[in-house]
């Protein structure tokens, strides 16, 4: 019973299969579950949650960029996370029964999808797939997250920022091309531990080893990649 | 069949039920499991595993004191989480089939439970319920990480030892009376992301302000919990 639901479900059923934790669903399942799929469009600034509030569901980036923060009592930002198409976020609330932890803000307008608690409870009750494919992807962050904690103390200004501008770069999908940093170079510079003016000495040294070329305010076209990935240091592997 | 096992199931079954992520399998599961759970002995400073050592299986703390650490490629330590019992550990590189990325060093003389990945991962096929439970653990792991990213940006040395001093106070499980830190205090120093010379000075801060006293080399008795509990900061909650 598809009335009059065409294009819309054929939009939400892309929403679904973009996601990777989601990718085992057979067709079926996908069809049961579509309808408790919403999705929202939100501007560049606008708030998907903001930190305390309820959790509303899990939500997937479908389109677009979202930046995950944390605010210190006296209102600085610190960046957790940025995401791209795929990424869900939103679980921790969600599974918790809490009031979210973080801020998910839109950094260009942004399409998301969002499921609620009680219909992502039961794909994964019926779906020990997808709720395997789920565990991955949390145990995925965490590792992301301490391997970062790690990198904070022990790798140097310049490898933390190549190993960013080599992430940013594959998420932008176009190799070869030049690509905009994703964030305001300040923010940048927070989240890789150091001050707006290193970020830029550090730039501009990777632009004279003709590494890169810096294209404005914020693109950034990766010349030598094989030089760049040299670059990222170890984390004693 | 418990042919001569009596004893030795029963020291399996208390390190099945020792841990919260299997908390809901019933009786019979633990019977089931417990013949694939093999329990050992670390002396204090033995490895449990090494930082690019295949994946083993799936650890559980039974007693004593893990600490978790990466090493840089010059030799540097980083500990990422001090594990007590009912911690688990191991899960990355099980989960993802890959070499673990971190040291596990018994801190002290200390029993481990072992599961093995097939074990595991039947454990889990079996009971979407112990799914759900590892899932919610693994969720909460990935919570404590970004919030400490949070606090490294954000929080006062002071505010950082607090909440490290709460943190072992609570799991020491002995109320009111005086415990030892974990670890020496140059790297308890260097988990907080300070200098020893700094985290002594705050301890004798605390202690000249009658919050703690200080027992031997290693020893700490809170006396003021709610002193200490009002100084841990807030990450924006």
């Amino acid at each position: 019973m598809h009335l009059g639901c065409d294009h819309l479900c054929d939009f939400q059923d892309a929403c679904i299969r973009k996601v990777p934790i989601f990718s085992d669903l057979s067709k079926e399942e996908v069809h049961r579950f579509q309808e408790a799929v919403h999705s929202k469009i939100f501007a560049k600034g606008q708030f998907i949650f903001r930190q305390g509030e309820k959790s509303k569901g899990l939500f997937v980036l479908s389109d677009g960029l979202v930046k995950l923060t944390i605010l210190s009592t006296d209102g600085k930002e610190q960046i957790l996370r940025i995401l791209y198409p795929g990424d869900f976020f939103g679980q921790y609330a969600l599974l918790e029964n809490k009031t979210y932890y973080a801020n998910a803000e839109a950094l260009r307008q942004t399409t998301v999808c969002m499921i609620s608690k009680e219909e992502f409870l039961k794909i994964i009750g019926h779906s020990p797939k997808t709720m395997f494919q789920f565990l991955l992807s949390v145990n995925q962050k965490l590792h992301e997250s301490e391997e970062w904690i790690g990198a904070r103390s022990f790798l140097e200004v310049e490898q933390r920022l190549t190993r960013y501008l080599l992430y940013f770069y594959q998420k932008n999908n176009h190799p070869g091309q030049a690509f905009n940093l994703p964030i305001p170079k300040k923010d940048f510079a927070a989240l890789i531990g150091t001050t707006p003016e290193t970020l830029s000495r550090k730039l501009v040294g990777l632009k004279k080893r003709n590494i890169i070329s810096l294209e404005g305010p914020r693109g950034i076209k990766i010349i030598d990649e094989t030089a760049l990935q040299a670059m990222v240091g170890d984390i004693g592997r």
